[in-house]
């Protein structure tokens, strides 16, 4: 085993060539990085048998992507767009099309490593205006052209692939205006292209720019909070680190605008009501199947970060752990807005990450109890009113110190993850450079699931040898929790990558779980989805989707499992190459 | 003026006679009255220019119910009816159909008082078991025979009748049965016809039922509460009086079981996805028309009463009042239970009815100035976790103060409405014996809309002379509330009721509230829901029961809007009597 401590791998820090592949698969900001530490690194190396020797050529794909794709769209078909939204608006060249076609997910940068380019749209357009939807929309449908939509380009289940072509609307670049801002209803009206930091400088400035008497979050904060935008996070039914308080997507939405084929669908401002069935909760994590969304009026709350509170627990075990968890969102005392639990596994590999594994503390904590693969992190925040974040970060300590809770709020431990609540991903490069997949796969669970769920899905990746498996509840409800994956794993290949992720999607539908609690189902999850909720609600779905899209226009090609093909629905979509 | 003090009505509290119209119509428990005090009484005969003379007559229409009605359905039905489940659940006697054709609401009681007995079931049917009704409900749709689905009998909205006659299932019968009770997920399964109290009864004796650890409650608590059924709650959307704390029905549904006529449909429990559509919101607010709800998971709270706090306060104008109450839903400390604030007519009238109208205190408050048909009581209650319910309380208690809050609390004026919360709608007779109409109406609206929706209802209803409408706000959220208006009016016809009705929710509508936030739609707001929803989801909500019902056989008749006839789509049903 390699014991030279100087040695740090070459991580990439380099400019990015103008088109190249990496640029694409990059994580988001082009000029921002995070690399490995020491303590991740060598765990990553002693415990995939390798050497620093092995650390020394990386595979940095800095190659030009194609600069010619095939266009399938007639050229009348584009000069009827360029009509419609101007020239400036519409973009051929292949980069950015690719781009448009790519999300943020481990296959999407796996398939561009190797060379695979597939499933392009024909065409970028950047609406001006919902006006401009309105028109693309009448005209696709007319002329059966696909569409698919880009927010922020974050999906992490091959969201808007493009495998029949077609147009791709980018909302990124004008669909990006704060629509309305009512601070009687404590809401924001936004159009769907706007990402995490402006709908947030928008609130959090809200005196100055909406003349509001005080300062307003929507508290909602995914990993991809940077570079995702909110269209994407209603369309998915999308969750953030501080749901938990603040409540998922699905909670906040009060209204929306979809441009469907058939026409455009608002629905009302009420925050309930008791008129036939809720709307809004049939068009989110429609997934851009059913029409496009223009529009969303989202839920905010008073901006006061100052009120906010930090806590961390190491417990003894992963079932007391659990259990204090659980107690804290049975309580009815309120609820913490970050709330993590990391099982022994992550908790073990925080603490070698973070120099604390084989330290003096680290034999105080053993004498104490707290054996290596045993304990567990848990980690949180409270937010709202002050005196309401006192109460709640008192009775949370309450509740832990009542079972082996000992308490690492002192030692900062929230604050370092909140340091890099964001920037975690910017590793996956580093370690793809040396041949390491880094993946992550979510789930919804009852509390009663919890305890199945967990060691099913480990015992099915820990049966490869060399993986590493790392758990955390990243979500919660009094009814149960969000379970969240992480494994990394010596890459063998796409195919051998693909079934190993099929067998851990088999594994979480056959312990009872649902297939997802915040990504969504894209094209990834979508031939898992009939087998759990039933042929009933997919034909439901089906109807959907052939009443706002009859022609079948809207993100075709599998997403949410309605038009999957034969490979597809047999789980068995692969490369041949 | 009438000023002998002396003289009471003649309140009926007698025996009712057996299948009399009275026992129809009377609200809920045969044995219980409740009448109006001396307060309530001087200031109806005062404000109608009646005299005591006027309440020595009253109509109290003991007069036998018909003992024949004729029925459509065919005898052949009727035997396998009785094959399907067998013939002590087979009922065709008058009496039992009405009872299961009429529901709580005003136009159902001025109906039989007026001896219009119409939109009557065929046969009654008390199924056993899912598998009964998934028998009767194939059958049904073969044969095309109509259902509506009986529990507690509490719409006030026309929400069963069966003006196609047909078959009606009476769950409260068989259906009323506690499937499963699950400490860990905090949830319970029940059958829907079980009423509120067994189900709280249930929960509340957890320890002794299921051998649980502690007490537990629903925190659903209509005002029907005593009479209605959990199934009644979910298809319509319903609310309780708790609901600004534990949620509306919606909130609270965990997941579902539906038989509609092309099959079996399941909801699943977890708690939140991302698995497309939340097929549950699809499902809750269908109002019978797509399926008979058979089953369905509810969450539930810990139940802790001895925590409960309870609050009241005076506030100088409605204005004030209705800032301070949004302020509260605003300020991120929690959420109280009950929370309810009368406009100045509804508190001046309480002030009447609890007999400080005029007295010392009267004086007192208005030296302070808090002035008659300006001031507005504000009350409720604070459940959860003891240092919870303290902490709200103390928030609450800053608020109102902060404004004109005068604090009635040690006074028990809530406690005073908690003893009466199931009770008032008993007087509902009492006034109707004497041709005088009491009827209430809600709606949602976003706090922009209320200080709209209000006055314009008002203005509308006080446009009548001698009218009593009272408000209060009964339900809220961080984004709008619950409006809901009682009018009290001399009774001159039930067309001239009927004018006054559709006056009203035309004065709803045009001002932007939701037509219901918690009573439903049922078959009397039918004819408001398109215009309110628009056509495109009104279109959805027709493909969908053209989905789950594709011969209609599911409370037919208008509930929806689904299948109005002319006369209902034009808003002018009523009587030609």
């Amino acid at each position: 085993m390699a014991k030279d401590k100087k040695f740090t791998p070459d991580w990439f820090e380099g400019q990015l060539p103008e088109h190249s592949l990496r640029a694409l698969f990059k994580w988001h900001d082009p000029d921002a990085f995070k690399h490995p530490n020491r303590g991740f690194y060598t765990l990553i190396r002693d415990t995939f048998g390798m050497a620093d020797a092995d650390f020394t050529k990386p595979d940095l794909c800095l190659d030009q992507a194609p600069d010619q794709l095939p266009i399938q769209l007639d050229q009348q078909h584009i000069q009827r767009f360029i009509d419609l939204c101007g020239e400036e608006n519409v973009f051929t060249d292949a980069y950015q099309r690719i781009r448009a076609s790519y999300g943020a997910g481990m296959i999407d940068a796996l398939r561009l490593r190797e060379g695979i380019i597939e499933n392009i749209t024909d065409l970028v357009l950047a609406p001006r205006d919902t006006d401009d939807i309105e028109h693309i929309i009448a005209y696709c449908d007319q002329h059966r052209i696909p569409v698919t939509v880009f927010g922020g380009g974050s999906t992490v289940t091959r969201g808007y692939e493009a495998p029949l072509g077609g147009i791709c609307l980018d909302m990124s670049v004008h669909m990006v205006r704060v629509l309305d801002f009512d601070e009687v209803n404590q809401t924001i009206t936004v159009q769907p292209g706007i990402y995490g930091p402006a709908l947030e400088d928008a609130l959090n400035h809200a005196p100055e720019r909406f003349g509001a008497a005080d300062r307003y979050t929507c508290g909602h904060f995914p990993q991809s909070f940077e570079h995702s935008s909110v269209g994407g996070w209603v369309v998915t039914r999308g969750a953030g680190q501080n749901s938990t308080y603040y409540g998922k997507i699905e909670d906040l939405v009060i209204s929306q605008e979809y441009v469907t084929p058939i026409g455009v669908f608002r629905t009302q401002d009420h925050p309930r009501a008791a008129t036939g069935p809720d709307f809004d909760q049939i068009m989110i994590g429609s997934e851009g199947c059913f029409g496009v969304l223009t529009a969303v009026t989202l839920r905010v709350f008073k901006h006061r970060p100052s009120n906010t509170r930090r806590f961390s627990y190491l417990f003894r075990s992963w079932d007391e752990a659990v259990h204090a968890y659980r107690e804290i969102m049975q309580a009815d005392f309120g609820f913490p807005s970050v709330f993590r639990l990391s099982d022994p596994e992550e908790t073990d590999t925080a603490m070698r990450i973070y120099h604390i594994h084989d330290t003096i503390a680290d034999k105080l904590l053993r004498a104490l109890g707290y054996q290596p693969m045993q304990r567990c992190l848990l980690l949180g925040t409270v937010d709202g009113d002050r005196d309401f974040t006192r109460l709640v970060t008192r009775k949370i300590h309450r509740v832990c110190t009542g079972k082996s809770g000992l308490p690492l709020t002192p030692f900062g431990v929230t604050q370092r993850w909140e340091h890099t609540r964001f920037t975690d991903p910017y590793m996956r490069e580093d370690l793809n450079d040396f041949s390491i997949v880094i993946d992550t796969l979510e789930c919804a669970v009852t509390w009663e699931q919890l305890p199945k769920v967990h060691p099913h899905v480990r015992a099915f990746v820990k049966q490869r040898p060399r993986t590493i498996c790392m758990t955390h509840i990243s979500h919660a409800y009094p009814q149960g929790a969000n379970l969240y994956f992480i494994f990394i794993i010596p890459y063998t290949g796409i195919n051998d990558y693909l079934t190993l992720q099929y067998g851990i999607l088999d594994a979480i539908q056959s312990s009872g779980a649902a297939m997802s609690h915040h990504h969504g189902i894209g094209k990834q999850t979508a031939p898992w989805l009939e087998d759990q909720i039933g042929k009933n609600w997919m034909d439901l779905i089906r109807l959907l989707k052939q009443h706002f899209d009859p022609h079948n226009i809207m993100n075709p090609g599998g997403t949410l499992g309605l038009d999957l093909d034969q490979e597809q629905s047999a789980k068995r979509w692969g490369f041949t190459k």
